[in-house]
């Protein structure tokens, strides 16, 4: 399958270093960013460099590596856990780190590594599942980047999309651009793209007139934290992509491995979200969009709830809301 | 009332000129357009430097006197007509000045300012009407721009803003930023900033996140055409915020002209919708946004059906989609 590889772990716990694709260099540019150190990583996790779910709960893996090697011990697993607050898989890897590593670098490198093939093995299972609802004809919605991108395999929301080209059926995919930083349009189309996948990129405030005129049937996004009850977090603008489906009859699906599930949650309202910088919607490339004297409101994803959300791919399968606390233990 | 003049005419019919706000430098610059050929016009019309459907109603009917001294004729009046196909007001406002010049540029001057003062005293008494609306505290919610830079008055859709915040009452406003062009961002926060009206600028994948929060409880926008039985074309995203508005119990007005209404048009499907070049969405400043090799769909408009609209704001009152065959006669 044709999909880029998001990060890798070159060399050993003692003098490796973490390689990631720069994301925020996409689509003009595909450069790498070579990481050694874990404020570097930090950064690269708080400017998007490296983002989705996922990727960052991967990256955190190999983090614990850098951290501990430099000697930043507990407070060093600390630092990187927080990075990001809404996204659960950053917190959840950092602690399986923590606990089977003891400290030890070597011990973290083999920890994250298993994390990594875990990742890329769930991918795939959620590639294999959730191609099973795209049928030939059929157009895919899907909002921001919960691709190739956004893990270290091949992707949450886009993993049928590949499965489903990879066994011959044609479909075309619709992706909102996902105001303000562009993941649709930048990452989404591009790897889809790239893959030969057939890729329209929209305005965000378009998706109901695509879903109105049966462009799309079936809606897959990706998610930043599942709490037990269903309810998703995911990038801002999924909610009233879910709201729009549901009125046009378009099933709404969210993909995503078990480690985005939030047990702990026990809905939507116990999903801390992350408010972003006025800058991302204040200007673009120096340029000023938004007069200085007006405020900017910016949350950087939204919930949605579980009534709106047809079922869960998981790589156990496709699951419903009342399936989940079950699955959960 | 403190709002913008977005276009004036400047001289006689023989050597005046038209000189309109360039909206394409807004919010960085107040920058003017001198226009004394038609061609200009209609070129200003098309690269949105001149926007909004009254707004172009007025600039078309001054276009029309640039058209017959340039002895143009009937052939010009015909191109000015057709600059753009949505906005109704545009054809309504140059077949009027067709009918009373008799071909004259004299008489056409005279017929495009009784135009433009019909103009700005329909936006007054739309302002005076749907400042009712506007309950001391509350959240107002809009899309694109409807405001001054609308239209040769007061606006549409900010009309009852600017009438309200006259009157001393205290609300805020939350503006969508309109992808692909922006003129939530640019323009209606720009020209309600300048008034001292409290504005907030919002992705357009976050209004229905604004609207659950209660952030917002009324939503006011404007409309290019609205058909017989209510149904109204208006910037692409209005659609959307209607349907969020009705999930969350915030009604849901469109502010226009009687100009605006199209008694032939019976319904939203009569109502052609400008499809806009896909180099608006696919780069901003030089900047590749989405890549080559993805698609782009770029509708300019969408239609709201009449069933989300809880009244219509004009300048005979505020009238419900029952009393629209009765008022269009």
């Amino acid at each position: 399958m044709n999909y880029p590889r998001t990060l890798q772990w070159l060399g050993d716990a003692a003098g490796g270093k973490l390689v990631i694709i720069d994301q925020t260099r996409l689509p003009g540019e595909l450069a790498y960013l070579e990481l050694d150190r874990p404020e570097q990583l930090i950064d690269a996790i708080q400017r998007l460099a490296v983002r989705g779910a996922p990727a960052i709960g991967v990256a955190g893996a190999y983090g614990c590596v850098l951290a501990l090697r430099a000697g930043q011990g507990e407070a060093g697993l600390d630092g990187l856990a927080q990075a990001r607050p809404t996204a659960v898989n950053l917190r959840w890897a950092v602690e399986r780190v923590r606990k089977e590593a003891g400290g030890d670098p070597v011990r973290a490198l083999a920890a994250a590594q298993r994390i990594h093939a875990e990742d890329v093995s769930a991918c795939q299972a959620i590639g294999r599942h959730g191609a099973k609802l795209i049928q030939p004809g059929m157009g895919v919605h899907t909002h921001c980047n919960a691709g190739a991108l956004a893990t270290s395999g091949m992707g949450t929301a886009l993993a049928p999309m590949y499965v489903a080209h990879g066994n011959g059926v044609k479909f075309r995919v619709f992706a909102d651009e996902t105001r303000p930083l562009l993941q649709g349009a930048r990452l989404t189309a591009w790897e889809l793209d790239q893959a030969g996948i057939d890729v329209t990129v929209i305005g965000d405030d378009m998706a109901a007139v695509v879903l109105r005129e049966k462009k799309t049937q079936l809606v897959i996004t990706g998610a930043d934290r599942i709490a037990r009850n269903g309810d998703a977090a995911n990038k801002v603008g999924t909610y009233a992509l879910a709201l729009a489906a549901r009125v046009h009859g378009a099933p709404f699906y969210i993909a995503a491995p078990r480690s985005t599930f939030d047990a702990a949650a026990r809905s939507g309202a116990d999903i801390p979200i992350e408010e972003r910088k006025e800058s991302e919607l204040r200007q673009w490339q120096g340029a000023l969009l938004t007069p200085l004297g007006a405020k900017v409101f910016n949350p950087a994803f939204d919930v949605t709830p579980a009534e709106l959300i047809a079922g869960y791919i998981t790589e156990d399968g496709i699951l419903s809301a009342a399936e989940l606390a079950g699955w959960l233990g």
